[in-house]
């Protein structure tokens, strides 16, 4: 008999607990993420009604994923007031005992979900990019997850834009002004377009000319990543990068900004299973983490 | 007592044969890259010599160093005259006999090097980065050199330039133009500068202004590496590449870039020894080799 898995995703705005298999979600409950107390005791008691042998948790970043750091398991540096230096994986444990947990970011729990249960099955290499409020990164190498010194922050990479673009728009972010992130995630839509993304109507002439933009951002942040990671296939998803009207956009031209250098059949004839939506929506992290809690429990 | 093993690391002008153990070369022989045929003769001539229990080979690229591939040892689309869609892997064995063979880029295998007795000891992530006539990038993630897609191409990025910088010089990379290798490398270098890099002298109002692009560039390429992958060191080589005048240049200015966004001691106070030239010098490939060797031999 199978053992039942659980699984929990720290979201900045929600924190959404599962029970299940590996590649099932069979129950899943969703609140608001509060302070770290508010959270810890929820999922205490999620899992109290719930019993499983492992759990899997992913986090909004910064965070700790290195299992020989002191602070393993930890939010860090984030900004999210009362979540600084937070030991998450250490209140669990002490509110449900001594089971088997794996700890990474939200990112890199969803890139394994794809892998083993979606838009990767068969491969041994994929990146998973979220583009919403924020642009999120995770890696998979080799069918491992890629940690390092910290975790990928593939949102932050500066890419080219024309002076006049710069001119134009500076870019939201705090850190480094018109990173990826700063131009090409949900707050800087709002702020350049004067709409949230998803308001801006079809028949609107901004609409194309946001998407055309925000497609030219996204295909030179793809072709860094092709670069550096030559990853067998990309997931975008989130709330702006999972979008049809992007990703139609982003493959011919992540196409041409490699100019056939990169020589795959997988980029020079199959863009479009290269650059996919989530096959499992908005259940990626969620089957991650039960996925990473099914490894925590064989290690 | 060790088994003696063997290496090859095939360079677009010359090729390098090495025997030794793990981290140490005992006996190296030089020769040009003549035709495919004239080469792999050479190595099987040096190797009849020098009996080997394995060998490890470093190829440049574009070659194929995914072992389930048909095409798995080949130098694939190369412009190099002669050497398209070569079986390098296939030629060496039908001239040694069934030893075990590892076959990687010769920039994983210098990364390969590092990791396991130069600049990456203790370490289980690594970028080596060379910078000469082109640029190349290998990686290491937990442990395990980068492959995917194809290979990573890191020197091929696209990377934040003024619209001035863009009409002064457009690179010269016939794919990208600009790229990081069509305005960093060395042809680069000789053709905006009017001279080699290493020609121009330390009191040529030129030579500053050099590094101090160069090292603009090198900036933003490492710390897009940085968001992607998140190695624990870079080590940055090549004839370009490993110059003090440039490492000194681009560590303040990687600091700079990342503004503080990546939260590491590392990079926050540890910069001189996160970006630093090659802990074994000219002989990263060779070692490497010798160290994928050592691995084909026990896997």
């Amino acid at each position: 008999m199978d053992e039942r898995l659980g699984g929990i995703e720290f979201g900045g705005t929600k924190t959404v607990c599962v029970v299940g298999g590996r590649g099932v979600v069979e129950h899943e409950e969703r609140f608001p993420t509060g302070s770290p107390e508010q959270v810890m005791d929820a999922c205490a008691a999620f899992f109290a009604a719930h019993e499983v042998a492992a759990i899997g948790l992913g986090a909004f970043g910064p965070c700790d994923p290195d299992p020989d750091s002191p602070t393993h398991g930890w939010i860090t540096t984030t900004p999210k007031p009362g979540w600084r230096d937070v030991d998450l994986l250490g209140g669990l444990r002490a509110r449900l005992g001594d089971l088997p947990m794996g700890f990474d970011t939200d990112v890199n729990v969803a890139a394994l979900g794809e892998l083993a249960h979606g838009a990767g099955v068969g491969l041994s290499s994929l990146v998973y990019l979220t583009i919403g409020t924020g642009v999120g990164g995770g890696g998979i190498v080799d069918g491992r997850l890629v940690h390092g010194l910290v975790h990928p922050e593939m949102g932050h990479m500066r890419i080219p834009r024309s002076d006049a673009e710069r001119t134009t728009f500076p870019g939201v972010c705090p850190f480094h002004g018109d990173c990826f992130e700063g131009v090409g995630a949900g707050p800087a839509l709002a702020a350049r377009w004067g709409d949230p993304a998803q308001d801006i109507g079809a028949d609107d002439p901004r609409y194309a000319a946001m998407w055309d933009l925000e497609a030219d951002y996204l295909a030179v942040t793809l072709h860094a990543i092709v670069c550096v990671l030559s990853p067998q296939r990309i997931v975008v998803g989130g709330g702006v990068g999972a979008q049809r009207v992007l990703l139609e956009r982003v493959r011919p031209r992540l196409q041409a900004s490699l100019a056939g250098y990169i020589v795959s059949p997988a980029i020079l004839e199959g863009i479009d299973t290269y650059v996919v939506p989530p096959a499992l929506g908005a259940q990626s992290g969620g089957i991650g983490a039960l996925e990473l809690a099914g490894l925590a429990l064989t290690r």
